[in-house]
This record gives structure tokens, C-alpha cells and sequence, in this order.
């Protein structure tokens, strides 16, 4: 566990170190739970979403995609649930002016407990609190965590508020209003892609002349207020989100549930990452909205951990937007239902969703890739750091070296490049040793590095290097292209 | 004029009939100045966002890209100017509560004196405006408001507020913190992505090894609460812009400025759009950061408008976030001034900005796009709307269409597009006749559909179709997918 930690903390400081990604306005000492892909960051998530895009969308023909705004109409979230649900109770300590999670504080309690050998309070602790969140009795959880003692880890005193709820939503005022009548003007930052979704169905399903089964998938950013966020890009008050919501007949969402978990899986593995480092992790606990619901996780430094969320969502967001909109939200279908003989006719479809996080997919990736290697030999101590991302999404593919910055080695190095970076990543760099080259590409996940030298000049080959074998071999100029290409695809 | 504003209406009512842009929100009629992009708007807006990636950052050696947060810490904002600069002065009409732009009412009242044939006194009062507003003399403006007996367009009366400034920035409140303190935790949208880059700075140039002159380039989201938000997606509340930031030794910002508008009028032409729809706009009043700034501006419909600016920044930005951060912004140059013969050493990068908008640049792909054709003969009555779309940026680059739905011709079209998916976006369609499937096509701009027949079992041929002269002619099955590669290239 340790090991892990280090591990982990290992990847974080290396993606600072090269260009991945840093915490947010860094030289304003950072902005809590936000961070910035740096140079090869941005193209390693940028190659994450083409590659999920062009899964989803391109090689499926009854998937479409759109992009609709982070800025949505406030009803929306009323007939998602959120400005009623989405919302946590929280306390806040007069003295430090510090607000907590009210679970947390009564887990943390009752964890502090359960080490100090007191299992069965710690046990009846939770229980209890269990039954007031269930009641949504605040007055009795304040009291619980009065009688329990439980002071701030700041101050130190047990001054507390009462407890209120606290949504997690983000909102911000919209328009040219007068400051009087504010309240009619708030919008929030969207909580999820998936409402975008689903309130185009109607203009999406009738210009895009779809008919059921098919999808609609959508890549954007989503915003939530976390009290703890944490875990470096693992939970973000501002992050990614790649989902895709299926629309399909009524009764049929046990089957197609089964075959998007397959479908998912499928891509996952298509990363090279072993199926050993995934779980499915099976909901038991269901949301409001779902009749059945899961999770893909992968065995992070930090433990397993969700990914992906596949969630069979029913009909309840349409028929909620169409109860607030009042616009119908069905689909005629004139598909012969067997066992009736006659067309299934109008319904509301039923939803099952594939949900991504485009920041965890990255962390997952890096995870996966980062390698720390004992290179040593009896004569030298050696090492490196390797990332060994799939070459569809390193973020360079090729880097040419010329072996010295004369002779017309420059020049040569610079035709391949043009050559090469009309189709793919190109990089070049004629600083320092070559080894020393190998390594810095190493460091970022560069897959093929090519040396130009002066047999180059003579017979038109050069020396193409392997970033995980480290191994090497001559190969003509006019094969390199081809190579990558063949190994990108 | 009235005809341009008909095909700009023609144009939106396209957009959103055939599943590009739709009003955000629809289904709750809307929010103002958002727009959500459909199915086919988010495969042109992604088509074009990638195609300046690649323009700018993969085929530059010295360019890299990064994505930084839309959440920056609040001091950037102070550094850059925003906090105190980025407001205008605002007016409420007390009765009907609406907020409008002092120099708005100001210059619309210069307008109805000036069409009443009182040109000099509208001369007169733009002139006691601008003397006012340079002032910051808000009681002054507000008694000019009221000495023209200027009315709220709503309520019809003069009954107005103070004037005040009404900062253009979202803000919203951060993390957890008690109510009674949030001052201290008010957060900003990005009001530009800009700024991204310049805190970014030091990162890229140290993790990445840059040396100058080097580009920052960036794609995303910015926000500003514009009062009049208005014609379509040209100016959104929420919208995304293609930046780059090319940092550069001090006193060569003219020979870049040049460099960069001429590079990036390029870019435009190579969009296959005329010469002489675009031309440069000189600012004459500079903002404060700049030495110098033009716009690129195209012809839309509604007249010549921004879409590209390109700004000489100076060391404007990098020396604020200097002062406000601490953190020492120079870049050490060992390259020798042959003037001095010493190198240059330490200073603060200079900077040249190109800042296109995503939004605008869909808009004048779509504006130079969209054609009504008569295709009416002796016998028959006829036209079409065709998109015509460079074939790289088109949201689906090949249509397969069999003409019957039997005999096998459906499942050799599967065949077809399962080949060339892998590649580019296809798309099948098998319903209605195949001059309706052809009309469809051209009204998403589909530059290619091959209609697989009979003859296609007998020697593996199908009818290609071209969109832009609709002619039509035999190709062999196994050529289609090069073809269209070479056109999309």
C-alpha cells in the first residue's frame, strides 16, 4: 500500500516534470481540485477523446454526436433532480468558518472508533446516522455529532452551524437584469453531459431521421462543487465527461444493458490493458433514476476505482422533461411487435447510458504506461522512466534525431519530419547525447525515435529504436512512414 | 440588404431543419444567446477545430498545444486587467427592470436625431458621450440619459437608476466555505483563453525545452455575459475560441505581427473561400495591451465582420502576472546579438496573439457553404440546397445508397462502408428514392455518394455521384476509398 502511494505520487510528479499536467494557475499557488493539461497532456487526452469518438461514433452508424452548451435552461436540472437532489447536508464550525460533509465527519468518527477498539459504537454510530440521512432529520444529525463530540479539524472546538443542505451544483447569474430580481436569472454550470442529450432528443431523433435503436454520444465538460475533491485529476470540480445515452423500445433494456458492459469492456481491452486490472463492480444501492447500474473499474495505484459507468436510466429523464416541458417525447415506432402483430407504436424510449471520465481515462492510461526500470549493468547503475502508452495515443509518435548538429544530418532529419508530420506527431530534437534523447522521449511515451547519422547519407537508412524493448535496427527512409503508420492505426 | 438578411435567415432555419445548430434549451424555449450544435454542426465544428490543431500545432515544430482549466484562480483576472477593465457602463429603467448599455441608448438616440434630419445635434451628443465616458463621469452620462428624455424600450418612461459598471465576467462560488465569507471565494469563468496560457508559460517553456520564438496554442470554452447577445452564434454567452500565443524577443513584434497575419490569412484561403471575401481591419484605437492589432474579417450575410484578431501584446500580460504572482516571467536567450556580440540574455517574451472564434469560423464555413440552386428545366420545376463544404471539413465525407432495398444490394453497401469507415465518417441510407437520398445529402453537404445496382454484381462498379456539379459516373468498388482519401486530404 505504501508502494502504491509512492507510486502514485511518482506519476503525479513526473507529469509535472514533463508537460502533462499541472494544478491550475500554478503560479497563483494553484486552484483547489483544478488542473491544466500541459504540452503532452493535452495530446495525450485529445488523442483519448478522437480515439472514443471515432469507437462510438464514427464505426457505429446509428451513433451520432452533438455539442451542446455547458449553459442549459434552469428547468433542465429541475426535471433532472439535481436542484432538488443533488445536494449533500453539510455543517459548518462557526470558529474556523469551515464547512464538512456531515457523513464525513460522523464516518470519520466512527473509523476513529473502530481503531481505538471500539467496533460496536463505531458500528451503531453509522447505523444511526444512516437512519437520520434516510429521515433527512438535520437537527438530529447535528446533535449526533454534538453528543459524539466531534470537533473541527481546525479549530478544534465543536461551535457548529445547523446543518443544510448544499448543492453541488455551480450557478452564476445570467443576462442583463437588474440586481433586484437576480433570482429569476440564475443558471448553473451543467452537473453532467447527459441532460444535453437528452433534452435535443426530440431534434436530434426527427432531423437526423433516427429510429430506434440508436445513440447519441457527446464529449464535454461538467462541473460539480466538491467539498473533498481530491486524488489528483481523479475528482476534479471541473472535469471531462464522454457518454453516450442509447435510445431503445421499452423492455428491451436488459439486453441491451448486457451488450453495451460487453461493448465497453471491449474497448477498454482495445487499449492493451489487461483484463485482470478491470471489474465490474455492480451497483446495489440504485440511483433514483436507474433499474440497474454499474461500474467499470480499474486497479489505479490507488485502488480500484470507478471509470465508467454504464446505468440502464429507464425513461425517467425523458418523461421528466416532458412533464416540465410539456413537450412530447415519444418515438413512433412502426416496427411489428410478434407478439401482438400490430406496430409497437408511440413510446417514451428507455435509456441505457455509457458514461466516461475523459480525466480518469487519462490517469488511467498514465497509470497503466508509467514504468520506473532498473537498467543497470555489472559495470554501470542505470535507469529510466518509461511511459509505454498504446502508439494511438502517445502524444508524439516519431522522433528524428540527428546524430550531430552538422554534415547535412540537420537537413535530412527535417525531410523526414516533412515527410512524416502531415500524418502523425513528428518531433525533433538535436540537443545532447542520443542516449540521453532516448531517454527524454522515454519520459513522454514516444514510441519510435530514429537516428539519422552519417551511414545515412550513404546508403539512405537509419536507426529506428523501440521505446519498450529498447532494441534498434536499420530501416530504409522511405519505410519509416509506413511503419508508424501500420502501428497507430 | 434585405436579400442578405433573408439568406442569413435561410441559413439558420437550414441549421437547424437538418441538425446543426439548435437553439439551446429548446425544449424550454430556449436560453438566450446559447446554442447547442447537432449532430452534423458537431462533426463540422470538430472537423474545423481539429483542422487548425493540425495547422498550427502538428505541423509546427515550435508550436505545442495545451488545455487549461475554464476555472482559473481569481488573481489572473486581476493581472490581466479584467477585474477593473473588462465592464461597461450600465443604466436599469427602474420601472421595467431591464438593464441596457449607456452608449447603446446614447448612440441609438444619435440615430433617430441624425435619420430626423438633426445630424449635427446626434454629432453633438456621440461627442459629449465619448467626453464623458473617457471621464468615468457616470452622473454626467446619466444626466444626458435623461436631458434627451431618453425611455426604456419596455416600460416607455425615463425612470432610470444610477449608472454603474456591470463586469462582463460569469463569476460563481467556490469549494466549502461558510456563507458569511464568500467574497474571498468568488470564481470567474475565462473570459478569454488567453490568460491560459500566459500562467502557463514558464511550465511549457521549462517541461518542454522551449526556445524562442515558440507558440502556446489552446482550443476551448470562454464566457462573457454579453447584454446584447445576438445574430446567431456570432456572439454567444458561451463560446470557444482557437487561440495561440508566440512569444518572441523584444523589439522583432513587427516583423512577427507581419509573419503571423499573413500565415494566418493562409489558413483561410486554404478553406477554398475567395480572396476577396476576406479583409483586414486595422484597429486604430488600440486596447491597452497592444502595438499593434488587425482583425481578419469575412463577408457574412449580414456584412463584414470579425471571425480572426491578431494582437502585438507587447509584454503585457507576462509582466502583470510577474507583479501579481512574483514569480520572475523571463526567458534567458543565449543567442547572440550580433549587435553587442554578447547574447541577448534575460527578458520578458514578447507576444503576438492569433485568437480565432470556433463559433464564427462554423459560421462563415456554413455562410460561404450554402447555396439555393434552381435546377428547374423545360418540364419540370426544381431546385436544391446544397452545402458545399470543403470536402475535409464535411461532417460525413461518403454516402453509400443502394437502390433497392433487396437483391443484396443493402448488404454490398454494408460491405463498402465497413472498409472505409475505419477512415473517414460514412453514412447508409436505404429509404426513398435515390434523387430524394442525393437531395439530403446535399443539404448536410456530403461531397460523395456511390448508389450501388444490379451492375454492381455483375463488375463490382457503382454510380459515384458528385455533389457540387451532380454529375454522376462508374468507378470500380475498390477505388472509392482512396478517392475519397485523396479529396479529403
Amino acid at each position: 500500500m505504501a508502494t502504491d502511494n509512492n507510486r502514485f505520487q511518482a506519476i503525479i510528479s513526473h507529469c509535472k516534470e514533463y508537460g502533462f499536467i499541472f494544478p491550475s494557475s500554478e503560479i497563483y499557488d494553484g486552484l483547489g481540485a483544478v488542473y491544466d493539461y500541459g504540452q503532452w497532456g493535452s495530446e495525450l487526452k485529445k488523442n483519448i477523446k478522437d480515439y472514443w469518438w471515432k469507437s462510438m461514433v464514427q464505426l457505429n452508424e446509428n451513433i451520432v454526436g452533438i455539442d451542446a452548451a455547458i449553459f442549459m435552461h434552469p428547468t433542465t436540472w429541475k426535471a433532472s433532480g439535481h436542484v432538488d437532489n443533488f445536494s449533500d447536508p453539510m455543517i459548518d464550525n462557526k470558529d474556523s468558518q469551515k464547512r464538512y460533509r456531515v457523513d464525513h465527519l460522523l464516518e470519520a468518527k466512527a473509523d476513529e472508533l473502530e481503531k481505538g477498539g471500539k467496533k460496536e459504537e463505531g458500528g451503531a454510530l453509522l447505523k444511526e446516522m444512516d437512519a437520520l440521512l434516510a429521515a433527512n432529520d438535520f437537527a438530529g444529525l447535528k446533535t449526533l455529532i454534538e453528543k459524539n463530540n466531534i470537533v473541527c479539524a481546525v479549530s478544534g472546538t465543536c461551535n457548529w452551524t445547523d446543518v443544510r443542505q448544499f448543492n453541488l451544483m455551480f450557478s452564476t447569474e445570467f443576462g442583463a437584469v437588474s440586481t433586484e430580481d437576480n433570482e429569476a436569472n440564475i443558471v448553473y454550470l451543467r452537473p453532467e453531459t447527459a441532460q444535453g442529450i437528452f433534452v435535443n432528443f426530440l431534434n436530434v431523433q426527427k432531423t437526423g431521421r433516427m429510429k430506434i435503436p440508436f445513440g447519441i454520444a457527446q464529449i464535454g465538460k461538467a462541473f460539480r462543487n466538491e467539498i473533498v475533491a481530491r486524488q489528483f485529476i481523479f475528482r476534479m470540480r471541473e472535469f471531462e465527461q464522454m457518454e453516450m445515452q442509447f435510445f431503445i423500445r421499452p423492455g428491451s433494456q436488459k439486453e441491451w444493458y448486457e451488450h453495451w458492459k460487453t461493448e465497453r469492456m471491449k474497448w477498454h481491452l482495445s487499449l492493451g490493458i489487461p483484463a485482470e486490472k478491470y471489474r465490474f463492480h455492480d451497483h446495489v444501492k440504485l440511483a433514483h433514476y436507474a433499474d440497474a447500474a454499474c461500474d467499470i473499474e480499474y486497479d489505479f495505484p490507488i485502488g480500484f476505482k470507478e471509470v465508467e459507468g454504464i446505468h440502464s436510466r429507464t425513461d425517467f429523464d425523458l418523461r421528466n422533461h416532458q412533464e416540465y416541458s410539456k413537450k412530447k417525447m415519444q418515438y413512433f415506432d412502426n416496427d411489428v411487435d410478434e407478439s401482438t402483430g400490430k406496430p409497437y407504436g408511440n413510446y417514451i424510449p428507455y435509456v441505457i447510458e455509457t458514461s466516461i471520465g475523459v480525466d480518469r481515462t487519462v490517469m488511467m492510461v498514465l497509470s497503466e504506461a508509467y514504468e520506473e526500470q532498473d537498467l543497470s549493468t555489472e559495470e554501470k547503475k542505470d535507469s529510466r522512466v518509461v511511459l509505454k502508452f498504446p502508439p494511438k495515443l502517445a502524444p508524439i509518435k516519431l522522433a528524428v534525431l540527428p546524430l550531430v548538429k552538422k554534415d547535412g544530418l540537420p537537413e535530412i532529419a527535417r525531410r523526414i519530419i516533412d515527410t512524416c508530420k502531415p500524418q502523425f506527431r513528428c518531433f525533433y530534437e538535436e540537443k545532447d547525447t542520443i542516449g540521453k534523447r532516448y531517454r527524454r522521449m522515454d519520459a513522454i511515451g514516444t514510441p519510435f525515435c530514429v537516428t539519422v547519422d552519417h551511414q545515412t547519407k550513404e546508403d539512405n537508412t537509419v536507426t529506428i529504436r523501440y521505446r519498450d524493448t529498447m532494441q534498434q535496427e536499420r530501416i530504409r527512409v522511405d519505410a519509416i512512414k509506413d511503419l508508424i503508420l501500420k502501428n497507430i492505426a
